[in-house]
């Protein structure tokens, strides 16, 4: 079993809009209205791997009562400390005719001092035989910055890996807490170490990201592994530096692909596979989910071929070609 | 009692986004729900003026449960038939740093049959002892575009002047069953008599518009106004043609005017009102409306002062200015 927390869920909604007049009223041609946030994303995306996976998190009001009943639809278990608040919703317009994705990301409730104990004492219990634990998104208002490292913390007392997708002070604490694997993108690790990390060129500047990844790796079982988006992965494990180049680009929504490395991460932590075959998962994954339509959709028939045409190689293979 | 029938409500969402950016991802400042869609618009701001009113239309979903209690919260009396579809939201991206309004309205569910009849039984029992009703908004797809015709109809026989704000074959149809009042606005006036009444100047062609509007006049009650944005009303009653015109220009967000002026037309209607003064209280509350932060609100304090500038003319006056 895979335990995937969500503090902050949303209800996503996508309309798409060919042609979308910014200054006008616009009739979607298509909606889609699905349980969303981080979390959500990748316990779905595990759900559709195959995995045993529950999410828990905290939920309030219709919307939330729409992600529930949206995650009871997908089948994905889960289980939710309610909450006073309202959960959040995300509206995307997708643009298809200029190749356009405009986000809209509501704030999200604020949790009370009572309703994250109650939370806490769910995570304790559910954590309980799990092989791998998830901790992934935006802390809401009124959760401590140090949350993630607190849980992070939690579970590997309890013998369970934590991966940990998030950034900035959450992200750092984290790391020291002895998460077993976090995930920043390169954005997320720029904001978190407060280095440039893009060469000139645009592109990832691979030996200052592996330099600044390098720094969050504070216990020796604790591996970083920093989303390139179609740059792929790299990761610092205990004992080595590796790179996983998806096949070829991939067009469509990048929304979400970060979730779907996510989710193989845990998934290959959980079965305890080597860590190339790991990043290779994650890495087709992430390909996977930006072929999808929508974010934390995956469809299997793309996930197969990308797992195939991604190339795991080590640092020092890197630089000798 | 004033009975607004609203048969495709909405859950109106409005993000405030300064400086919103069409190709990222957007925090809004402020996020605003509520109750939507024309009719409803219609029913708050009778509410708000201290008018009895009641609400009927059709409600399904989560969205609809969310409609429904932000009408509880507001004290708006209504009665709805469950659907089996989900009522559907509009998104509204308000751009203060651009001046910009983007509106992205779902299409809504569509009804069956049996819905439809059941909401017949129910608009039936709440016409009685009505002093008029207001058929408003848009049609939901499996009801058929007579629809306001049979309802303006049925209003006709029981005695009920009946208030159609609507456009296109179902306004027309409305129009011809014997509506009291007929309010397209301009461009609604354009579509469903195919002629264009804009001068060249972009200003509303005033002959054009009388024209237009006296084609929908076919019984010797019925009155059309058609609602001319900052231009204020144009009116043809049974002996008259009017114009009501602000004070001058009111900055803020249009959407929602048409239906305070809608409002304010069905409360002078109740109340037995001559037309000057209906007119007079309409294009204040229009223009009250576009001040108000949201669709479908009025402030009182923004109400008062534009009555007291609202000059009426007949036609005649007019010429001989």
């Amino acid at each position: 079993m895979i335990l995937v927390v969500t503090l902050n869920p949303a209800l996503d909604v996508t309309h798409r809009v060919p042609g979308a007049d910014w200054s006008g009223v616009n009739r979607p041609a298509a909606v889609r209205t699905r349980p969303g946030g981080k979390g959500l994303n990748v316990a779905r995306t595990l759900h559709a791997l195959g995995a045993q996976v529950h999410a828990i998190g905290f939920i309030g009001g219709l919307t939330g009562q729409a992600v529930r009943s949206g995650l009871d639809e997908a089948k994905v278990p889960a289980t939710f400390i309610a909450i006073a608040g309202d959960t959040r919703r995300t509206f995307t317009v997708v643009d298809d005719a200029r190749g356009r994705v405009a986000g809209f990301y509501e704030p999200g409730p604020a949790v009370t001092g009572q309703e994250h104990l109650r939370l806490a004492v769910l995570y304790k219990k559910k954590l309980d035989g799990c092989a791998a634990v998830v901790l992934s998104g935006s802390l809401p208002a009124g959760v401590p910055a140090d949350s993630y490292a607190t849980l992070a913390k939690v579970a590997a007392d309890a013998g369970v890996p934590a991966v940990v997708d998030a950034s900035g002070p959450p992200l750092l604490a984290a790391a020291a807490a002895g998460a077993a694997v976090v995930k920043p993108n390169l954005a997320e690790l720029e904001r978190s170490t407060g280095r440039r990390l893009t060469a000139a060129s645009g592109r990832p500047d691979l030996a200052a990201v592996e330099q600044a990844a390098a720094g969050l790796r504070t216990a020796e079982a604790q591996a970083v592994v920093v989303s390139l988006g179609p740059n792929g992965l790299l990761a610092l494990t205990a004992d080595q530096t590796w790179r996983a180049v998806p096949a070829g680009p991939v067009a469509g929504n990048p929304t979400g692909a970060g979730d779907a490395v996510a989710a193989g991460l845990a998934l290959g932590l959980s079965r305890g596979e080597p860590w190339p075959e790991r990043l290779r998962q994650a890495a087709a994954l992430g390909a996977a989910a930006v072929a999808a339509p929508a974010a934390g959709d995956i469809d299997l028939a793309d996930y197969r071929p990308e797992l195939v045409g991604v190339r795991v190689v080590t640092a020092r293979e890197r630089t000798c070609r």
